[in-house]
């Protein structure tokens, strides 16, 4: 099976509530007088990381990843749960996990550790709380609305070929927590950019009904002549989403495009329609 | 490093509250009123199983190890997340996956699918909802207190090597969600006898600063001929817990011991001390 097909597939089991058709990145649940956002994000040797990679970057990204989904539904983390696989460089990843709880103020709640012959697989859940109720989706983007980015995509691309200033942003990516948290009350739809722009923005077209129809000449890149590349690399982890027509963000953003009912194909650049989702970023299985 | 120093250096890293500086096989999260239970356990090729596993049971019991960590906590489940490897027999372990959520009455809410090479790791977090608080713990234990487990230990040693009548124990495990429920609000301390008797006796003790006298010919066995090493032996998901003095159990139980002021070890096997946890039972890493 591929990643589809398998994701299909566990569309047939009992699924909870919040799982929201595994549509989404997180679960919702409510529990008490709170909302809890859940996710869990995998990281794979060969596939993510390759051997020589540095431990301590691939936690931290690891950690950032999964809190990048927290940050996509406005969500404060509460804290982590780790599954390791024994057999690298298990301090350094140690120091990158250490690094990366106390730089996003997080904490670790537990987890589990195996012994693993052959490649390591590491997985986070991260655990967060909901700041705004309903909790934002990527169903929710409305023809009329305004489509924006938190930030340029590319800059992992780089930082992956090795050039110097943009290292960071592959290595050591931030998620967007405050800025989730700041636009989670205004936002129709928000997502964050973690397999690229164009795939992402498919994505929130196709779980919404509608079309996104971005113009490429707005969109921040981090190498204008590289800017369908840009479009296409995943690990930026800015954030994508929606606005209500006439609202301005309530933080600095660029507007990239306009909803626009749902036409030939959920996405729509510089007005071609990309109907299929194949090339447009990053898929992992 | 192995797990025991893995476990020692994630101590030192930012911990939440409710990880109970993880001694215990959950995290406890209050939130809202109510009270979550919160464990991930992973499974991993060679190490756990081997390549011709029939992945349905390998879901399964996944699963079912997941759950039992909520057992022993009383709570009841609310859902998981899974954390997925393609490229085995993956319809084969979703059938056994949706098998097991409909038998425990459980949800998928989400989770992680990653294409890797090499051998396949699989990881669940289990979410669910105490209904006794305080949650018990593996460290109440205090000198007197009965010594019980829910039922015989070995059974999945048995179905392990083959035999017709105990297969079901060693591949299709069932984790004592009602009894955890039944026994939260007697116990002075539970845990789940998931690595063997022995060595999760000898954690409780080691957790509660006692020492845990059993009797060897009180505890019910699989196989009486060969009870040292049904006692070692792990994957059973029976329950081990503790009562104060003079306290029956609310359910079928029996008692293989009593809690004694610690001695010269966590553990008293038949009069004999046993301080150090190797060849106890099946430690991972």
């Amino acid at each position: 099976m591929n990643e589809t097909e398998f994701v299909a597939a566990l569309r047939k089991l009992p699924l909870h509530a919040g799982a929201r058709g595994l549509e989404d990145d997180c679960a919702v649940l409510t529990i008490g007088g709170e909302t809890l956002v859940l996710t869990h994000d995998m990281m794979a040797e060969d596939t993510h990381f390759l051997k020589g990679a540095d431990m301590a970057d691939v936690a931290f990204k690891l950690l950032a990843a999964n809190l990048s989904d927290l940050a996509a539904k406005g969500a404060e983390p509460v804290g982590v749960l780790l599954g390791h696989s024994l057999g690298r460089e298990d301090a350094r990843f140690l120091e990158g996990l250490g690094e990366g709880l106390k730089r996003f103020g997080t904490v670790l709640m537990g987890g589990d550790t195996v012994a693993t012959t052959g490649t390591s697989t590491y997985g986070i859940t991260a655990v967060g709380r909901a700041t705004h109720c309903p909790v934002p989706s990527r169903s929710g983007a409305r023809a009329g609305d305004g489509i924006f980015v938190t930030g340029p995509v590319g800059r992992a691309m780089l930082g992956y070929e090795g050039v110097a200033e943009h290292l960071a942003a592959f290595n050591r990516p931030l998620p967007r927590l405050a800025e989730g948290i700041a636009l989670a009350p205004h936002v129709s739809a928000m997502m964050d950019i973690s397999d690229g722009l164009l795939l992402d923005c498919w994505r929130m077209g196709w779980a919404s009904g509608t079309t996104l129809a971005l113009d490429s000449t707005a969109v921040p890149v981090a190498a204008r002549h590289r800017a369908d590349e840009c479009m296409r690399w995943g690990d930026d982890y800015e954030l994508l989403f929606t606005l209500p027509e006439g609202n301005a963000p309530p933080l600095a953003a660029t507007r990239i495009g306009t909803v626009r009912p749902r036409g030939a194909a959920p996405l729509l650049l510089d007005e071609v329609a990309l109907a299929d989702p194949a090339g447009l970023g990053y898929r992992h299985g």
